[in-house]
């Protein structure tokens, strides 16, 4: 089949390399004339824009920072309604509001392409490794059309509901991993300064009802889990301004519907202090720092 | 072996049944003379005082609802350190704050008895059925003392450190488990706001990152989880009120220690909104009610 | 003067009303055909579009919405920036984000007209009464063109510094009066609870270092200041969807630039309870029924 | 007039001095026999224990650091009841929980001697001055009686009510100081971020609807207001770990009542930041700094 992918950067880029391993002609564009020659190198095809790598494609797949990015891709002048033909399917895989994918599909369908939104989970090991998880919102026709493209990136496939239910899905997950992470330093630190061993406490959570992924498997004091970020500075991992980034889109989701969220809008606010601190590129675990004393009281 | 239990409310009773169907001796002791005779009924010897039922006792519990309740039980003029024998292992299971536990064991200790914290999760049903977790805080040697006496009552006795670390694992635990029930209602409950259906948000949460007890096994949106108490209108499960307890423990500890709780201190109020609105008695995953509209917007 | 006024709501249609009054001649545009009408009948000129209404005018003043009507009206190709002549001074009162300001006034510079943000405080019963305060960003020498016509409109006409911090100001200032409300009703509520009387309260706290326009100008505990709108059923004043919006702007500005509001973002959320329940219609100090239960404990 | 003064700290010691200056003969009491030297070289007679002090007194007046010196100093075998003659009236001016008053004033009312808390504002400056603010929960008659001694030691006696609204009205006031101060704090932070001068901002919200004393009396921001501890590091004024105190106090008395403090739990756990970083010594504007960046972005 011949995909157009747009959008190569630290996700996008293994995504569509593998796609160009399972035997898919591509055609990419990316504003990044570097990303670009990486993947010609690879064996893809290049455009001069958006519009022109979705002229000739059976399928547009786009992998963006934000929901400015994917109005302008798709809507532009030089974007992708303005060159793709009728009855192609597309598909972004941007992590965004709900709001935005609605309306993008309502203009698509006045054109008649069907669009669905698949934001992912799995980070960039999943997508070089092409194990990602696709929360997919899409009619169910244009699911069983996107599923074995989308199976030679991830390997979860699920069919969340209509158009916008993926970033509905994907944001109300990370909502619970945001909040779930702050309460879990909150605990840690809290024992640790009460004089309970760590790793006692995490056992006694991991097999109780605290349990949770941020405390069993990402927990965020050092040395508990020998693999997670926090045993290794907090590098790699999912960076703290990537939640932070999440967090906005679900408090702002809910505003649209009048929906508070009052722990939500509060941990918002702690990994902004994280930002502020300057640790916002640093795995959202580290947010257990905001809880250790900085300095020993002054006299 | 010579037991004294005291305490026989909705845990402490079936816990002490547990003993004697294990086989050994007991004396009770309770104020409320209807626990009293249900006990006798079922073999137990029964006590004018906590003082008089420790006085003969190889092995002292207690099973009460507040650290008063506590301090008088062990400290009063007719409580336990007035009538045990010197060197008799005390066990406390209550949920307390470890500052009143410590203390409790210095003053014992000055007598010659050693004490534990072993307070319990696992609610009445694992009282009666015997399959307790029993967090512990003891110096080892009466860790061992203890285990074989606890086993009759539970499944797990795990070993969190020394007096008060019983304490500390408990309420850490619940701080994790009361932000995280917030967090999956808040996000339950935008999910569906926003078009996604309950079952398929919690199966993919169940399969992600966010996935937790409370979103697993106690899912607070009605028919996600059949056998949780939101599935049954909130009955049953482990009340509101008594979260509310747990993490104004939480909460104390921290200010004695100086750490600020951000998540834990709001989290502490929703439920006493919970609590405020008259459904303390409910299970405490009916916090999501609070995240309901409770009526449609007026004109 | 011949000044173009846009945005003929319920701030703008008196606002330009005192604009007439003081002898101008009025060039009026609006989407609605009614306030259009209205305003002829006053003798203003109406005008097909913003761009039409800008073309002769030496003065262009908007009262718009939010910030997606003020970027219509500015940049849209029937809008303001379209029509009107190069140096002619611009005026935008609506209450937005600093940044939309900001990016409009470099917009504006390119053609030659300088522009200024002056929100207002002050209401509907200032705007009828001409008594407006004025927050005026803007460059020295705009200020001092801008100050006569905006005194037609307001008693207080205040230079904050450049473009965008007249917007800065309100936001700021309402972000105090949000959450210093939510404090006088939490306080309000407790102390009743706890046997004061209100009105007692209130006076010690009003002559003492509680006080502030919450407490002593617009207490929301009913009947303690006669005047307040808490003392005729929250009609009136300053309505709490007003107030959301407007903390919306607060936390959407701090967002941009790393800077945590801990009370400001749950503020937000508390308002947005209020506008669930139905009641973002009512005065803000409303906000108080949030703290008094809804029903009386169940059994 | 005999009057039993117990507890000489920075706040007892100058109201106690205040009243030998006004010609009332004083029997004092503190366990710190440095502080009994200072009053008696003043001409206070020296007591061996509260008990002694109050045996011989017409009037008894305490002033403790916390509940559990109150209770102690009222109730232990060497207190004021355990000496006190029947009739005679006692004033506490300690800042405690409104619960502990009423319970210790029934207990006082079985022996005939009434009680009033008079909690005071003011500060040290305040107490040396004779210039504090009392307000007393007590009876009609009762407070008439105490008006002219407690005159001697302030300006302004505010009858409260009945026996425990004093403090009811004290917590009531520094809840509302300590959250509009944090509000004050975020929005000075957040406005001189987005480019307004923090003079400018604060004169703006000082004659607006966000005035409060927290902006125009002691403004966090340094150089606003001259004489705010602000401006003078932080240093004077009242002690972030009171303020903390108070916090606790009010978020204590609400749990009682079962009453949601959203923003005064979360301003608590504020101040414990502070105190955690090493501040609490600090005047509680300087919470102010928890939203300054202590560090420039890392690479």
């Amino acid at each position: 089949m011949h995909i157009a992918f747009i959008g190569l950067g630290n996700m996008g880029a293994p995504m569509a390399r593998n796609l160009l391993k399972a035997g898919h002609a591509l055609t990419v564009f990316d504003l990044n004339p570097t990303a670009l020659s990486a993947l010609q190198a690879d064996g893809a095809a290049v455009a001069p824009s958006a519009r022109k790598a979705a002229a000739e494609a059976d399928f547009v797949i786009t992998m963006l920072p934000a929901a400015t990015h994917v109005r302008a891709t798709y809507l532009g002048p030089e974007g992708v309604l303005a060159g793709v033909r009728p009855g192609v399917p597309l598909v972004d895989s941007s992590t965004i509001d709900p709001a935005t994918i609605r309306a993008l599909a309502a203009e698509a369908k006045r054109q008649g392409n069907p669009i669905a939104d698949a934001p992912v989970s799995g980070g960039t090991g999943g997508a070089q490794a092409g194990t990602l998880t696709f929360m997919v919102g899409a009619e169910p026709t244009l699911f069983e059309q996107l599923k074995p493209v989308l199976s030679c990136m991830g390997r979860n496939i699920v069919h969340c509901g209509d158009t916008g239910t993926g970033q509905v899905a994907k944001i109300c997950n990370n909502l619970i991993l945001g909040i779930s992470m702050i309460g879990v330093s909150e605990a840690m630190a809290l024992g640790v300064k009460l004089g309970i061993d760590a790793g006692v406490l995490a056992g006694i959570v991991n097999t109780s009802t605290g349990r949770c992924w941020a405390a069993d498997t990402c927990n965020p004091y050092p040395g508990v889990i020998e693999t997670a970020p926090a045993s290794r500075g907090y590098s790699g991992g999912f960076g703290a301004d990537l939640m932070l980034k999440d967090l906005g889109l679900a408090t702002d989701a809910a505003r649209s519907v009048r929906q508070p969220l009052f722990l939500g809008a509060l941990a918002q606010q702690i990994y902004q202090a994280v930002s502020q601190a300057g640790d916002g590129h640093l795995d959202f675990s580290g947010v257990i720092r905001q809880y250790q004393a900085k300095e020993e009281p002054k006299a």
